[in-house]
C-alpha cells in the first residue's frame, strides 16, 4: 500500500501540528454530483451500494472533482440491518423502508450476527478496491450507522422526524431494547474491524438520532454502544463519533476512546472547545443550507469559522450531509476555502 | 371576570413562592382524547379552529378530564399567514400545505399587515368565551408562533425535516426575508395584544423550528423577532417563549422581557438553571414518548424531573407536544404526578 501523499487529515485526527486544517464534507459522494446522477439513473440503490466497481467510482468522484481531503466509501448505515437478516427497501424519493420491523423477542432472536460481518464482503471488496486507485491521494473513511441510530430504523420500519415508535420500545421494554443494540453493537464491530483491514484509514460512526435523547438516555441507550465500538476499533484506526443534536454530551465523549467528535452548527467553536478541553479533535459544523449562497459568502463564512474553531485539532466539514441541490461550484468554494485558509 | 380559584401558574410565571409547580402539557387539547376525536370526526380543522364554541369545548375538554393548572386557547399558528392573505390547507394525516409560497418582493408586498389581528377575531372570540366557561377555575393561554417558525411555512409551503428552502431563502435574500419577518411580527404584536385584550392570562410564543439555526443566525433571524414580541407584550401579561432546540439561547433570553422560556429534555435542569441563573421561570421538559410508558414509571420520572428542576419558578411540561397515541390514564398519571409531589 503506497504512503499517503496528503495527511492532513489524519495528522489533524491524532492531534499532530497542521498548517491547515483537512476539510471533507458529509455525504460528498451523492446526489449535488452530476456524475454520480448519470450513474444513479442507470444503476438501482442496492447496485450502487453492492458492486465494488460502483461503489469505488462514486468514492473517488468527489475527489477529482471537489478536491476534498479525505474519501469516504460510498455505501448507506442501513446494510447492518440487511446483514443481520431484515429486508431493506429503498423507495425513491420517500427514504429507506424496513417491512418487518423489531418488536418481539422472536425478532431479536431471529437476527444473526454470526456471518453479519461476511456479509457484507462486498462493502470491504470496495474499500480494497478503493484504496488501490486512491494510490495514496487521500486517506480513505469507512463507516458504520450508531447501535440506537439503527435501532431506530429497525423499530420504526421507516424514517422519522420523532422516531417516537422507537422511543416507546427503548422505554417499555428496555430488556428487549438492550439486547437488539447489543447483538448491532456486535455485528457493527466486526464490520467496522473488516473495513479496517480491506484498508480504511480510520472510520465514522453515524448516530444520526441520538440527538432524540436526554442527556440520561443517550448514556443508557447510544453512549453505552458508542463506546463499545470506539473502545473496539480505536486500537486499530482513529475513531470519529458523530452524534447529532447530541450537543449534551461533548464532555463525555472528550473523555473515551474517540479521537475525534463531529459537531452540527448549532454548537459554537466556544462551546465545543470548552467541552472538550483541547482533549479530542472537533469535525464540522457548517450548515449545509449555507452552501446555498455564493461562493464569495461561503469563502467569507468558512474563514470565519477556521477563525473561530483554530487550525489545530479541527477537521472542517458540514454539520450535516450535503444537500442534493447545492452547486458543484459551491461544494468547490467550501473545500478551496479552507485549503487557501491563511491565519491572520 | 372572577377572581382565579388556581394561580399556581401564574405565581410560577412571576416568581412568587408555591407549595408545588404548575403544571399543563402542549398540545393537552388534542388527539389523544376520545372526546376531541368525536369533534373531529364532525367538523373539518378550520371549523374547529374557527367556530368559538368549538375551540372554546375543546380547550375546556383537558381540564375537565385531565385537570392541568391552565387552559391554553385552541388554535393554529398558522392562522398567521391566513390573516395576511396567504391560502392555507390542512391536508388529514400530511400536515399543512400552503399552496402560493413566499419568493418575491411582490409576494412580500402583497401581505396585509393592516386587519391582521381583526381577520383573527374569532380566536379573541373563542378566548372571551373560554375564560367566560373556565369561570376562574384555571388560566388561560393565548399563544401565536413565532415569526422565524411562521417565515418557515410561508416560504417551504409545507412542513420539512430541516426547512432548507426556508433558510436558503434567509441566507441568500436576507433583505427580502427581513423585510418578511417583520410583517409577520407586525400582525404577531397586535393578534397577541387582541387575545390578551380579550382575556388571555398570559401568552406562549411557539419557534418550533429556531433549533435549526446556529447561534448567529438564532440572533439574526429568530430573536431578534421574538424579542420585539415579548417587549411588547410583556407589559400586559407573562410572556413564555419556547424555541425549540436553542438550547444555546438560554442565557441571552434569560436577560429579555420573557417571563419563562420551554426547553426540550435534551437540556439538563443543571444546565438551563446555569444559564438562566434564577432570572426566568423554566417549563418544560418531560420527554413526551417517556408518556407512553406506564403510570407507575411516568410518576416517578415526574417526581425524579421536580427533584432536579426544583418546586420554584418551575413550571412542569412536557419537551413537545403529546404524541397522540398516549393513553389519556397516562397524561392524567403525569398531572397527578406534578399536583401529588411532596419535596423529599
Amino acid at each position: 500500500m503506497s504512503t499517503l501523499k496528503n495527511d492532513f487529515f489524519l495528522k489533524a485526527l491524532i492531534g499532530e501540528i497542521v498548517d491547515r486544517p483537512p476539510v471533507w464534507m458529509m455525504r460528498q459522494a451523492g446526489r449535488y454530483l452530476p456524475e454520480y446522477l448519470k450513474l444513479k439513473a442507470k444503476y438501482d440503490f442496492f447496485a450502487r451500494v453492492e458492486t465494488p466497481e460502483l461503489a469505488c467510482e462514486i468514492t473517488l468522484q468527489p475527489i477529482d472533482i471537489v478536491g476534498p481531503d479525505a474519501a469516504i466509501i460510498f455505501s448507506d448505515i442501513l446494510v447492518i440491518p440487511q446483514a443481520l437478516g431484515e429486508k431493506v427497501l429503498m423507495v425513491e424519493g420517500k427514504g429507506p423502508s424496513l417491512p418487518h420491523t423489531i418488536s418481539t423477542q422472536a425478532d431479536i432472536d431471529a437476527l444473526q450476527v454470526e456471518g453479519a460481518a461476511e456479509r457484507l464482503d462486498y462493502v470491504c471488496k470496495a474499500i480494497s478496491l478503493t484504496k488501490r486507485e486512491l494510490n495514496g491521494r487521500v486517506p480513505l473513511i469507512g463507516f458504520a450507522g450508531a447501535p440506537f441510530t439503527i435501532l431506530c430504523y429497525m423499530v420504526e420500519g421507516k424514517g422519522s422526524k420523532t422516531f417516537d415508535k422507537a422511543k416507546q420500545f427503548c422505554f417499555s421494554q428496555p430488556y428487549l431494547a438492550h439486547q437488539l443494540l447489543q447483538k448491532i453493537t456486535d455485528a457493527t464491530i466486526s464490520y467496522l474491524k473488516a473495513q479496517v483491514a480491506a484498508g480504511a484509514d480510520c472510520v465514522q460512526v453515524f448516530d444520526s438520532w441520538s440527538g432524540m435523547l436526554s442527556p440520561v438516555d443517550f448514556t443508557n441507550f447510544a453512549y453505552k454502544y458508542t463506546r463499545q465500538v470506539s473502545d473496539a476499533l480505536s486500537p486499530l484506526c482513529p475513531v470519529i463519533l458523530f452524534p447529532k443534536g447530541s450537543w449534551y454530551a461533548l464532555g463525555q465523549i472528550a473523555n473515551s476512546s474517540v479521537s475525534a467528535v463531529g459537531i452540527d452548527w448549532t454548537v459554537s467553536a466556544a462551546y465545543a472547545r470548552e467541552q472538550t478541553g483541547g482533549k479530542i479533535t472537533i469535525q464540522g459544523n457548517f450548515d449545509p443550507a449555507k452552501l446555498l449562497t455564493t461562493p464569495a459568502e461561503i469563502k467569507r463564512d468558512v474563514t470565519k469559522m477556521i477563525d473561530d474553531f483554530g487550525v489545530q485539532r479541527y477537521i472542517a466539514n458540514l454539520g450535516h450531509g450535503i444537500l442534493p441541490n447545492v452547486p458543484v461550484d459551491n461544494a468547490k468554494a467550501f473545500v478551496d476555502a479552507v485549503k487557501e485558509y491563511k491565519k491572520k
